[in-house]
């Protein structure tokens, strides 16, 4: 028994060997990726048969092999069968997408609707239409569907599929993976920090160094990329800019606080009374005086908090996003001037402030790249079952 | 010659398994470091054998093995000969201190002095008058001192040990470690930073969780220590707290930004015109209102601004250390109410606040504690060259 389990370990431990490589590096012939982990070439030809059979894999043609100059059949993962779901409970909006083994993104719907108005139940009942007519449009693509992640604008507890506390939807202790009720692997995860990832796999990625991606929401929260990985703090809740304190003695916010970051520089404050974010860039294009100097107050008000974040976290990037990405040529000028001023004299390197290549779809997009990042980990679960214990561990 | 290269390396890796193991989890057996590390008996021999000639082990009587129940020899660190020396330079005062290898403090001097008044050169001269007598000292004792680290108030360039900018001190691109010039491996650190590895080693430690460690002086640094390691930043200059901006109108900080926390709650900030750390400390304790009332402004400026660090770094605890220990029993009511204040309805968990146990030490003393790590992780230069290639690798 005990055998028996350790022989499946090791297979599991293989297989993601073998597919992490293919990701990274891919594609490779059988013998390079031998090469690469250490394997054996006919553990690895195994292997490759496992994933190809589940349809992550596929053989793409011959190859020259890179290092020996050997010709052979090149191995690639395959973005036919599997597939992730990533999804959105904004303040203003709901999203749903597709993203494959590959992260091609497959499928992308987005649904504007004002979440505030109505119970939090009716809310994630919306989520399940969207994400329920996404999973039919996937499963005709022929995608197989590995599970899903939730991307939510508060702290979240992941365990329970809780968001604690969604003080602009109004939300409070709500049992969002419960009340789903999809028929897959759900799993929540914070808006922000799920729109970091989506700039790291989906957007300007690895040439931003060590990153803060800032999302302008309703709400403002950002995450922290730190050598390829996200940076949650001790509990999860890491990169609340919204709530870094601007003027301590400003207004009252949702979250208890006062002058927070939010009430100047969220997208409450930036929009007109009933106006909309295509509103506001078509008046700012126009030159209008007033959308101008609302957003130069807003980006100095966001200038002072990005001090204040990187005079504490040092990255080498600042990436805008959300309602930011559209609001760049307005907002960057006077966020730039912020930085330069208070940091320069200080630090040998003023952050880079750059906008955000994901876009607005970074949190959804970042959610179903992290069900990839868990699939590529742990291929197994959507693998037939082992064959007979005689494999070979790593080398 | 490559097989000489790669027998060295791996002594290296082996010695560095076996100390790091009697470091963590010492006094062992031969046997039990054996089981521990995946060596064979004869290598541990031969390992601990090379360790107790160079003075970084000993053994220290029979014992019975833990876990099988023989009896043996166990084998402990040594402190009796590898030490190392911690500096500081900080506004009002220099430290030296002399750590050995079981992180026994065996040399601590400070000396209050007012470096503002007098060129870096001299300022660095002094330093090393103090650390020549310090190593004296530790001569005296029988300790071999394997190098040092310099703490300075400031952003520092590792490679070419030059200090950035220390505003508060009036430095900018001093090269601290030439000009020091002692006659032992020199490199410089933030003190902020040490000050939290301080806390780390020689203070409350492991209990404390993910914690920000606070260094009050004239100016106000911190580090965060996440899973046992300091969170350093892209350049290594996270944790400038004392330049999070508290009021964005505020008075003007010599780092070139306005309404930074140092202005509110740095040691200038909290004493009166002339006055010194204990006699601030003598007026609060006859309850002079004056003082009490100062406490309480700047624990309420350094209360928003852990708020904010709280908001993007989510720490179990914030440690308060420097001058914010001894005017803990002052400072800490008002820091805690504006945490709570501005906490407590969004976040789960407000970060509990705590006095620093390293004290005022904790700088110079993450600066030997670091110097000590490094032996710990390679201790091949301290040792003998190795004997002929015929050592076995790690299992």
């Amino acid at each position: 028994m005990a055998g028996a389990l350790r022989h499946g370990t090791m297979r599991a431990g293989n297989l993601a060997v073998v597919l992490g490589e293919l990701d990274r590096r891919g594609p490779l012939t059988r013998a390079a990726l031998a090469d690469g982990t250490g394997l054996t070439k006919t553990t690895v030809s195994k292997l490759v048969g496992d994933l190809i059979d589940a349809g992550m894999a596929v053989e793409s043609g011959a190859v020259r092999d890179g290092e020996r100059g050997r010709p052979g059949t090149a191995v690639r993962l395959s973005g036919h069968r599997v597939a992730a779901l990533g999804l959105e409970i904004n303040v203003d909006y709901l999203a749903a997408c597709v993203v494959d083994l590959t992260r091609e993104i497959r499928v992308i719907r987005t649904q504007p609707v004002d979440n505030r108005s109505v119970p939090p139940a009716e809310v994630i009942a919306r989520l399940r239409t969207l994400a329920t007519t996404v999973l039919a449009e996937a499963a005709a693509l022929g995608l197989s569907v590995a599970g899903a992640v939730v991307a939510l604008p508060g702290p979240v507890d992941p365990i329970t599929g809780t968001v604690h506390r969604a003080p602009n939807l109004g939300w409070r202790d709500v049992a969002v993976t419960d009340t789903l009720a999809l028929p897959l692997p759900v799993v929540v995860d914070n808006e922000a920090n799920l729109a970091a990832l989506g700039e790291l796999w989906f957007g300007s990625g690895p040439s931003l160094g060590d990153f803060l991606h800032v999302s302008g929401e309703i709400g403002i929260g950002a995450g922290l990329v730190v050598g390829g990985g996200l940076f949650r703090g001790a509990h999860g809740f890491a990169g609340e800019l919204g709530h870094v304190v601007v003027t301590p003695d400003g207004p009252p916010c949702r979250c208890g606080g006062s002058g927070c970051l939010e009430r100047y520089a969220g997208q409450d404050a930036l929009l007109a009374e009933g106006e909309t974010l295509p509103g506001l860039v078509a008046r700012l294009r126009s030159g209008d005086p007033e959308a101008l100097e609302s957003c130069t107050r807003a980006g100095t008000a966001l200038g002072i908090a990005l001090t204040t974040a990187a005079n504490l976290l040092d990255p080498d990037t600042i990436v805008l996003g959300g309602i930011y990405a559209p609001l760049f040529p307005w907002i960057s000028t006077s966020v730039t001037r912020t930085l330069h001023s208070r940091l320069s004299q200080m630090h040998p390197k003023v952050p880079a402030l750059v906008i955000s290549a994901a876009g607005t779809n970074a949190a959804p997009l970042g959610a179903a790249g992290s069900v990839i990042q868990r699939v590529i980990a742990d291929p197994t679960p959507l693998l037939p079952s082992p064959p007979a214990p005689h494999q070979e561990a790593i080398g």
